[in-house]
């Protein structure tokens, strides 16, 4: 993607469902984009189809089938978008600020043909381009593009957001906004840990670490994007005009800090698949039987159980669906014996740049969960995560220890 | 339009939005395309929006502006029949009848740029004649279109009547149906005329003239298409499986007849403009002041008042948005002394194929609102309607008398 050559700073501003959900919302939006471009700014807004708009149509379509075409389904959810952009172009014309709707295939989202879930190709930005040259504010739906066969596609999870980003890297621009219902990104959870903050910046792969663990604020997809084209993310509220959280390369981040984050996620389970042989490429037949149900393991353990034996342990989101039969399929496709399903369980990850450089973050974590005679069931870590497997039952207090002793007293 | 060829006879069906405004609804007339297909046909169904989503859309417009753009209103209403035509393809794959739906760009509706009244100026129907080669029903999206720079244009009054007729036409098919919630078309509106029956077939000619005379069931726009690419048409009920009514070249229709049907249109405002100089071109110029705002005359009269002076008298839609400026206007314009505005007035129609070569038909029609002391206000006549100019309180009483003596009793 090479970007554009356009005489004034482009900034990309996502509007989420929720801040596009009633006419008066959508009004408020319009003048938020109306500033940015009287600041000098050229502005593409990408939007979300209004508030439950996505839910309802799928209810509509889930009416008629349990097994609606995936073709049709993106046909059938597209039009949300296009009706939120229509709306916000018209709203904009009102306030007097010129404008034009496109909608993903007018906006030049390519895409794979992977209906449901497609994955951008590539951006095709002239018309955009062309608008912006014309000072008009660009009015993009999210979510949705075209294939090679002119057949419309959708993004599936984070779609808007992507092509938020993806946007912003086809038009070189200065900034992305993600502007939701939350006022940017926090150290945890407020509603666990009551004494978290806002975090003003953070690096694109600390991001993504929170993201992929569980961080509804923003969908790895967009992350990744943004790292890769280099594009300035902020996340921030669509009702308050406050600065939000950047998230950027991490060079451009003034401060350092060691532990940036304590995330959570209880939406998990836990599976076991019990006296396995121990022979090379265990783990990989475990993988091969997961990647069929398109899931994304969030941590794999394997254990000596007996002699010449392991169990095989796994967490998985708590929305993977895995039939019975399925789990009675892995165990045969890896000779094992067994094996259970734990729901019971929840994770705790501790993200930061610096959790690999400071060797002590781990026993420090161990200790404040020992001292809260918090059981850890399983552990793994990597350059920029340690995450702990513990019982729900200890999750908020889990996260208020951690976040207090690794966060709230510094530790650099 | 040449059509396509195909091995199998095409038969186009036309649900309107009363009929697919529920999930139910969608899945009856999943079932019914089914069992067409299942006859032996290639079926392509157009679908309008579900229920009242289009007014709905155009409230939410409306809330942000009472001048949304016309580009940016296409692309909202749009929005509805794509949500319907998905819906509907995804029952019909529930039926285990495989179906593709198609946007008007998809389907290869070439229009105009007129926003919000765009013409059809070419179908390119190749992803339609493929998708009937691999025997797939055809779900396409009606009203809507697309212009040669790829904007979203929406057909106007009608449209999805004229997609139908017009991608019959490109297609060579069959049979155009338009299914609706009415089983057909009668020779009076049966909450006026409670005799009134349902008429087996008319010509093109008759039912143009009734559509553009109030009677809703069809528009004339579509009527025109099917006549000029001689399309046989029916109107039938989209619920119940019965014949409804066929509209076809005049020498196709088995029984010929001197009256067809009687309409009646209330929603009309009479205007007249007084004491206009007797000059030529006077008509003209009050037409083209019409024309400004897009109102379809129904009627003009233009009779002398006192020595050289006259006044024009006309009919227009209640719809016709004419502010008392525009009228002060005219009559400058012409050069005429002031203007008057009547609401109490409706217009009955006698509508046949016979009524030219019938010279005393006039003369009946005369005589039977005579005898009912009804005053007939103005009157024109053409080779297929005598139109009378009537006060409301006597409109049902005239449409009743008349449907008794021209229709009821056989004037053949």
């Amino acid at each position: 993607m090479t970007p554009a050559k356009l005489n004034k700073p482009v900034h990309v501003l996502k509007f989420g469902g929720t801040s596009v959900a009633t006419p008066n919302l959508i009004r408020d939006a319009a003048q938020r984009i109306g500033q940015r471009r009287a600041a000098g700014c050229h502005v593409v807004c990408v939007v979300s189809a209004m508030g439950d708009t996505t839910d309802e149509l799928n209810t509509l379509a889930q009416q008629l089938s349990s097994q609606p075409q995936r073709r049709e389904l993106d046909v059938l959810l597209s039009a949300g978008e296009v009706q939120s952009m229509a709306l916000l172009s018209i709203a904009l014309t009102e306030l007097g600020v010129p404008a034009i709707s496109f909608t993903g295939q007018q906006g030049g989202i390519v895409t794979d043909d992977r209906h449901s879930e497609a994955k951008i190709l590539r951006i095709d930005p002239d018309r955009v381009v062309e608008a912006l040259h014309g000072d008009h504010v660009v009015v993009l739906a999210g979510f949705q593009g075209i294939d090679q066969h002119e057949e419309i596609t959708t993004l599936g999870r984070g779609g808007s957001d992507t092509t938020a980003v993806a946007m912003a890297a086809a038009l070189g621009a200065e900034r992305c906004e993600i502007l939701t219902d939350v006022p940017g990104v926090f150290t945890a959870d407020p509603r666990l840990v009551p004494s978290a903050v806002q975090i003003e910046a953070l690096s694109y792969d600390e991001m993504l670490e929170m993201a992929n663990l569980g961080a509804r604020v923003l969908h790895g997809r967009s992350v990744e994007i943004a790292r890769r084209f280099n594009v300035p993310l902020v996340v921030a509220s669509a009702t308050e005009d406050r600065p939000g959280t950047r998230i950027t390369g991490k060079g451009e981040l003034m401060e350092e800090v060691v532990v940036r984050a304590v995330t959570d996620d209880r939406d998990v389970r836990k599976i076991s698949i019990l006296a396995v042989p121990d022979q090379p490429g265990i783990a990989a037949r475990v993988f091969n039987v997961l990647g069929e149900f398109d899931i994304n393991i969030r941590l794999i353990v394997q254990a000596q159980s007996h002699e010449g034996l392991n169990d095989i342990t796994f967490i998985v989101p708590g929305s993977a669906s895995l039939e019975e039969s399925d789990l009675q399929r892995m165990v045969q496709e890896v000779g094992g014996e067994s094996w259970l399903i734990d729901d019971d369980v929840a994770l705790l990850n501790i993200v930061g740049e610096g959790i690999s450089r400071e060797p002590g973050i781990a026993g420090k974590i161990f200790s404040v969960l020992a001292e809260q005679e918090i059981n850890i069931d399983l552990i793994s870590s990597s350059n920029l995560v340690i995450t702990c497997v513990v019982r729900e039952k200890d999750l908020a207090r889990g996260a208020r220890s951690l976040h207090q002793a690794l966060i709230e007293t510094d530790t650099s």
